[in-house]
């Protein structure tokens, strides 16, 4: 919960948008919290705030905030008269699944993060009141912030789908819609698991090129994907599309977002209808829901299409072409094997992405996923698609970085990878950072393979 | 609820299964039930009872069972003191969403239909009790029977696969996975509804070969497509597989399932990760669970493959090859434009298939689902993938039967049709026959196009 890993990373520069934002009282980078923790806090500073669900040791589950290294006890909050006024709201928030208040919408959540940015803040009359509720975080199991409705996983990374199309069809990388549409499929709600709980390889069918026949076994080629996660918030009726322009209003947050994919299963099991076993065994994301709130000072405008691209169709088109509907946030993916365990060796990163490389914008995920009228529902999820960059170092899965497997690299302690190998654990991170602003994290995204059931 | 098309049809003779089935005496033939709508009834006898959730005129969701043109109010059964020793069980099947009672599994299923049986039998003594609790089904509104976690779409129609794969790769239609592999894909739960709800024509991107730039606009290759539904009770921890072998007792029930399909949509969309939105708009299932029990006279083995197919792998052979694991169930599908409702016209039968073309079972598709680890939860769907047979007669979809829109058949009332235009609904109906055992219903699953929102 400490993002210590991000604290040394000096490569992070602040990129400032160019847009302008409506920032409140609550991002004011001069704003302390009475919580010591918090100040100057790596993810979790009084300007990040983030909504989870949280057991504090031995204790049920209930909704809570991050605040530096504690979790301030929402349940506890919404039967201490603090917020007799927004009472809805609070009783939302302190429930075991946030499903209610993510549904509430922009208005209510903005109400309860002023509230708690005040109650938080020092000089807080309510100080005395809250301490005994405050919970170590290292104490306290992290479980799923939302009941996982749907859960679908776009296309979006441009430079990802490049490099995977150039490793299966070397002519003709890109599909022919991919600058029309966002691209995406339907993934599994139901293995959606919060950081920290390990998982088995996935047993399934395969066959190499050079076999006859395919056989049944563990995955041979597993492999990870970073992406952004999006969680919905008010949802909209069947048959009623939510236009481009109301579609930011129905995003509750984000999070890191972890697609495992078995390779090899995939590449025997997708034709014609997608990927499915090779996805859905486990999909693991960070759990804390980081607010548009508190993300509004790293938003900006998406950058203008490369010349020659098609321009999108009206129902993808913001009204104003410099709406902030993208994001600036930095993801990182490291690897921690048992030995490096083991030893004591600090993780080793194997990705540095960026929100920016995205081609499409979480509001025109939302504005083509209803555009035929499906309902969307408050605690669906959306994955961005995995983040690639240009260059190696930037690419968000193994088998972009290896080529297919066939390029193995060497890790710092002489170990070599081209998939993933029993005890590894892979840790996403994510923070959003500029001049003049406290910097946001998202938490951990991490889980460990392990072996597959025999 | 009446099943009077189905009363009519004399090509839908019995076919006696060679295999063995434990019968019980709930499904004996002479049996008789007190409520005389019952008796002889087309779909709905007293050896079928299926269970589902329905709302009387201006009441509350509540659990129910249909018994002739009656639904049997479960919650008041709950409460009449008849079904004490099974408290749990009625409690739960008497809930407005049916996951509990679903999940309770085999033995509490069985348990609770052979008490309805008694007491819905000539004879019971609780016949005075009972009446005042039934409610006539066309008084009633009937909604999905349970809370869909996940709902997964499988491709086991191999005629239908043949059939579209012809379309597209004339030479090579079925792709070198499809005889390994029980195909299937994520679909989306929100947007499944229960029959008699109507939908909009969905809009979408679509580009014509002969369109040089996609357009948006609405669905102009509207579909269905005709498979057999199946409810999951008990699911499996995340990791563990369900064995082939117990396959079945994971399965709660069976209904018709329409996976509305927007052809163009689909056509532009689907590459690479497989149909998104042109299945997510709306699909429709009938709303009663069919139980196993009650399909029980009506199983079969699975038909030996065709010389020359690849044996299925161990992960997906029964044990004992003659275990019935396979269904025989005529389904059917109707035709009802605008014209002919108006006209007081009967509906035209499209299609005629039957569940013996599917090359996978029920029992195939829970083992490869959970192969991976995937946990399977009480209350998700699967879908079994359109069901064709070999003659136009018993193709599943418009495009088989038109041939990708190519070829437009003509109704009895003159008007013609290639794909769905608005007004046209769909009605489905599903038939279990067999000499000496009742038949057996599963209820209507219709639904009506309405125009695309403009």
């Amino acid at each position: 919960m400490q993002g210590s890993t991000l604290d040394t990373r000096a490569e992070n520069s602040p990129r400032p948008t160019s847009s302008a934002v409506a920032l409140e009282a609550s991002h004011d980078p001069a704003l302390r919290s009475w919580v010591e923790s918090a100040r100057d806090h790596a993810e979790f500073p009084i300007q990040n705030l983030p909504f989870g669900v949280f057991s504090p040791d031995g204790g049920q589950a209930r909704g809570g905030v991050a605040i530096g290294d504690e979790i301030l006890d929402l349940a506890a909050l919404a039967g201490s008269g603090l917020c007799a006024d927004i009472e809805e709201t609070v009783t939302a928030a302190a429930a075991p699944t946030l499903n209610g208040f993510i549904g509430l919408g922009t208005a209510a959540r903005k109400q309860l993060r002023a509230r708690l940015s005040a109650l938080l803040a020092e000089g807080s009359p309510a100080q005395a009141q809250l301490k005994p509720i405050l919970h170590p975080a290292r104490n306290c199991l992290l479980g799923l912030p939302a009941r996982i409705g749907d859960y679908t996983d776009f296309y979006a990374g441009i430079q990802h789908a490049l490099n995977i199309g150039s490793l299966l069809r070397p002519d003709n990388p890109l599909l022919p819609n991919y600058k029309h549409i966002p691209i995406g499929y339907n993934g599994r709600a139901s293995s959606v698991r919060p950081s920290g709980e390990p998982f088995l390889r996935p047993n399934g069918q395969r066959k190499r090129p050079d076999e006859a026949e395919p056989s049944f076994g563990p995955c041979r080629n597993l492999d990870y994907e970073l992406e952004l996660g999006i969680w919905i918030g008010p949802g909209n009726a069947q048959g009623s599309p939510v236009p481009i322009d109301e579609a930011d209003d129905r995003i509750a947050g984000f999070c890191l977002l972890n697609d495992w994919s078995a390779r090899d299963i995939q590449a025997w099991e997708y034709q014609p209808l997608g990927p499915f076993l090779s996805k859905g065994f486990a999909t693991t994301i960070s759990p804390w829901i980081v607010t548009p709130e508190a993300l509004a000072p790293f938003r900006k405008a998406q950058a203008p299409r490369p010349e020659g691209d098609p321009a999108a169709l009206p129902y993808l088109n913001p009204a104003e072409a410099d709406v902030p509907h993208a994001l600036d946030v930095t993801l990182e993916v490291f690897i921690e094997t048992a030995s490096m365990r083991a030893g004591g060796l600090a993780p080793h990163r194997l990705s540095l992405g960026s929100t920016r490389d995205l081609y499409w914008t979480p509001a025109q995920f939302v504005a083509h996923h209803s555009s035929n009228g499906c309902n969307l529902e408050a605690g669906d999820l959306f994955g961005s698609g995995t983040i690639s960059g240009r260059d190696p170092g930037s690419f968000g899965s193994l088998m972009e970085i290896t080529r297919g497997g066939r390029e193995a690299i060497t890790l710092p302690n002489g170990e070599s990878r081209t998939y993933l190998v029993d005890g590894d654990a892979i840790v996403m991170r994510a923070s959003a950072r500029r001049e003049g602003f406290a910097s946001i994290g998202f938490g951990a995204c991490r889980a460990e393979v392990l072996p597959a059931r025999g």
